[in-house]
């Protein structure tokens, strides 16, 4: 099997991707015995935010892609590298980072666009009938991805599942250890820390996303 | 049982805590059902370290507890704040934090000092009879802390079992899979990304580690 993409969004929940999210699906790629290649956007990030007190860092910058890279060991690449062809599918974990920095959902709402290289490399890889996860907060790009009627989650949160709705997918709530699937598209989502109220919850949602997105790979 | 601390030293495996040793510590704790507080100094790392290139960023400033922040999610508080009475055991994960920021084996090697602060907490721990648990690079302080003697492991590195050894500790091979344990000084070390050839083997001997400290806890 070819290994699966995993595209970042900087370091940590505010500002970044999920660093637990991240960190427990290639946990769960690596115990599936699946490679992984760890992609991100080679640009500043929309925000710094000092994670002890919550406030941005006004004036600090941060590229995405350097910071991505402390998650990744430094084993990571510009998303502008990504080959689509090889790679069996593309997983996306949450964290504000993919709010802010994939698409602008934080600031815009319902009005949010993606982000031109991430829309892309996702509708190319549903294009060439490859399965795609989605966690947390980042499923609020399906319905620009992929247009009316997908199915996705972000867990229960009413105000952001009415904006998921409003921009013409179809929400489904779903329980955090568990998976919401869109076999049109063959996507599949999961709320982690939407939801969580520990790693460990976190992390059967996340482990039960990547075995479906493998799953759907051996088909 | 009482929480157990976690003591942090930054955000990335360059220049602070190991991201994914960090949170899988946290993993296992969560899935023993352990409630954890983390912990960590509240002044400038030694470096910051471009994860990208590999490169030390000249200029660049980082706080050791805000940095560390990212890993946990906001909850966090500064070492100073640690009373030990208040927790069951103590762990540290490693990254090279752990030898930049918590003490300076990075660049001074054997002779090497351990934080002040560090140092007492740690300390503190075994005087009250509590176990502490260690990983990757971060037993490289047990000789510092415990003197002569102390059983421990940072995998098999040569050279860095050597300076274990000459700081007068008794160095111990360990698989990346396994742990070693000092039952006078209740310490238990693992080499984690010491040897780690991947997150799914790194996890496999940090949760052993992991099992063992709240084992000792119950005892």
């Amino acid at each position: 099997m070819k290994p699966i993409a995993v595209i970042l969004s900087g370091c940590g929940v505010f500002d970044g991707s999920e660093i637990h999210e991240s960190v427990l699906t290639l946990l769960s790629l690596s115990r599936a015995g699946v490679a992984y290649q760890c992609f991100a956007p080679d640009r500043d990030q929309r925000h710094v935010v000092n994670h002890l007190t919550g406030e941005v860092a006004e004036g600090e910058q941060r590229n995405i892609l350097v910071e991505s890279a402390r998650i990744a060991r430094g084993e990571i690449q510009p998303l502008s590298a990504l080959v689509v062809d090889d790679f069996a599918a593309v997983i996306l974990p949450g964290g504000f980072g993919a709010a802010k920095n994939l698409c602008d959902f934080a600031v815009a709402g319902a009005g949010c666009e993606v982000e031109e290289d991430v829309m892309a490399a996702c509708r190319a890889f549903t294009a060439a009938g490859k399965p795609s996860g989605f966690l947390c907060i980042a499923p609020i790009m399906l319905p620009k991805l992929y247009g009316e009627g997908v199915k996705g989650t972000i867990g229960t949160d009413a105000g952001t599942a009415e904006a998921f709705t409003q921009m013409g997918g179809a929400h489904q709530d779903c329980l955090v250890t568990d998976i919401v699937v869109d076999e049109v598209h063959q996507v599949v989502s999961s709320p982690a820390y939407m939801l969580a109220g520990n790693v460990a919850e976190a992390a059967e949602g996340i482990d039960k996303l990547v075995q479906q997105v493998v799953a759907m790979c051996q088909r």
